[in-house]
């Protein structure tokens, strides 16, 4: 942002992590908002839809006014390129529990033409003020502790697409995976041929997770199609994200599993753990195989 | 519709399906729809929820140049009245492989103040034209053939939300639904506690399924909440489906899963199986229990 800040705005700014700084909104009149997309969230030349869709749920959250995205679906249209983008929302409803909104995230280009990039359809709530049963009884997958598992800094599209020869994987010094090694085959060359893929996720500055993290979160490993021998880039067509608890403190376990992979396009399905095994996140996308 | 039909018209609406009639749209103007929500497809006085996605989708589906609903969310935002209702599209990007765009269904009162019911966003793709590679590895879930599965014209909600002392159910007048007897506990007042409601579902006149109409079908069951004991209205926040591809003729397989109902909400996973085993349909929405 080009605004002149203030010595405490500094100071505040600089006690947040790179994830907050990244996805930060700036309104510029009712409904619209400036932001600037960052490299620093992106593998190969993409920016992570993930990060995209943080992006829209930040600035919704500041038009809607309950604070926290529970269930948000995204579109993505157009593969939009780091710098200044802008993003209209638009209430539809106010509820007492929920509000609902839209938002359109776009660039414009040096003759003023806009690309929208990303269209989103919202409903908040204030999830600390929601009743506190649980009756989930799905199980949280098997999965070794964090430093039995693997990191890698390499990402099986990076480069691989056409125009990828740029910087490689930026996405991956913010955050920090710990793979499971049963579904991390394609960083050896030897997939399992199973559409699964297992990571502790946690930001690399030690920034906790949030329900507006979680939205990032949610897109931040690598599709289960490489791990099912699948190369290229997997662009994500749809993704929609519940968020259904704040998580704890802690890295969470993102857990993705694929079954339906047909004419051309597969369905991944995600689940996010936190550290006191509630499941804090679930999100299902659509997203295209064998474009490379 | 109030216009006046030739007789080519007339004979060739009398051939379509209810569905087909209950979901027709007008065009008004570029973008603007008119439509009558037939309360043949309510639940006591709810208008069906995939219904009205339904509608939605014909709309979009006569804005957008792909003919079939890919992937369609809806957030539900207030519940419409039977009568008419206007629906306003709008096309976001139109591609070679996909288009999309966005739907909101309103109602006017005798005032001219409009009420928006339903705000969705969708991708059409045309599912003839995508190759016919299936690799899904999901299975089929075990289900009686329909002549052992169990009817009943009763739903488990009619009646007995406030207001609900209308009609009964007259969407079950236009589906044929034979349940799994293992998972119709709650007609007899015995829910077997596991969040799973399986059946076969065709149209009672004889209408196959196809991509629009399965937007109704993966909504056309009870909740699974009814199965695991809780009663009263179960309202949709948000629903998206996937439809995956074309189904064969004949009944379809809708099976149901809610394994994680936490602070006042449930998620029920949708599969839709047609008789040649295809997976051809999945949706997954967020809705509310125990609002008696």
């Amino acid at each position: 942002m080009s605004k002149i800040m203030s010595v405490a705005e500094t100071v505040a700014e600089a006690s947040l992590g790179r994830f907050d700084r990244d996805t930060a909104v700036e309104l510029r009149e009712t409904g619209l908002y400036e932001a600037r997309l960052s490299p620093r969230w992106a593998t190969g030349r993409k920016v992570n839809g993930g990060y995209l869709l943080s992006l829209a749920g930040r600035a919704l959250g500041d038009t809607l006014p309950h604070p926290h995205p529970f269930t948000v679906t995204a579109h993505y249209l157009a593969a939009p390129s780091a710098g200044t983008a802008c993003i209209r929302t638009e209430t539809a409803r106010v509820g007492r529990t929920v509000s609902s909104g839209s938002a359109v995230l776009y660039q414009t280009d040096d003759r003023s033409r806009k690309a929208e990039c990303v269209r989103a359809l919202a409903t908040h709530a204030d999830l600390s003020a929601l009743p506190d049963d649980v009756h989930t009884t799905t199980k949280r997958p098997a999965m070794p502790p964090p430093e039995l598992c693997l990191r890698t800094s390499e990402h099986p599209a990076s480069g691989s697409g056409p125009g990828e020869s740029g910087p490689s994987s930026e996405m991956s010094d913010q955050l920090s995976l710990r793979y499971d090694p049963a579904t991390c085959g394609w960083a050896v060359g030897a997939p399992s041929g199973r559409g699964e893929m297992r990571a502790w996720v946690s930001h690399a500055d030690g920034r906790d997770q949030d329900p507006l993290s979680l939205l990032q979160v949610v897109d931040a490993l690598p599709s289960p199609a490489f791990e099912m021998g699948f190369k290229g880039w997997v662009p994500t067509v749809e993704l929609t994200v519940h968020i259904r608890a704040r998580p704890a403190p802690g890295p969470v376990l993102v857990s993705i599993l694929s079954e339906n992979l047909a004419g051309g396009f597969l369905e991944e399905d995600v689940q996010v753990w936190d550290g006191d095994d509630r499941l804090v996140a679930q999100a299902r996308q659509l997203a295209r195989v064998g474009r490379n």
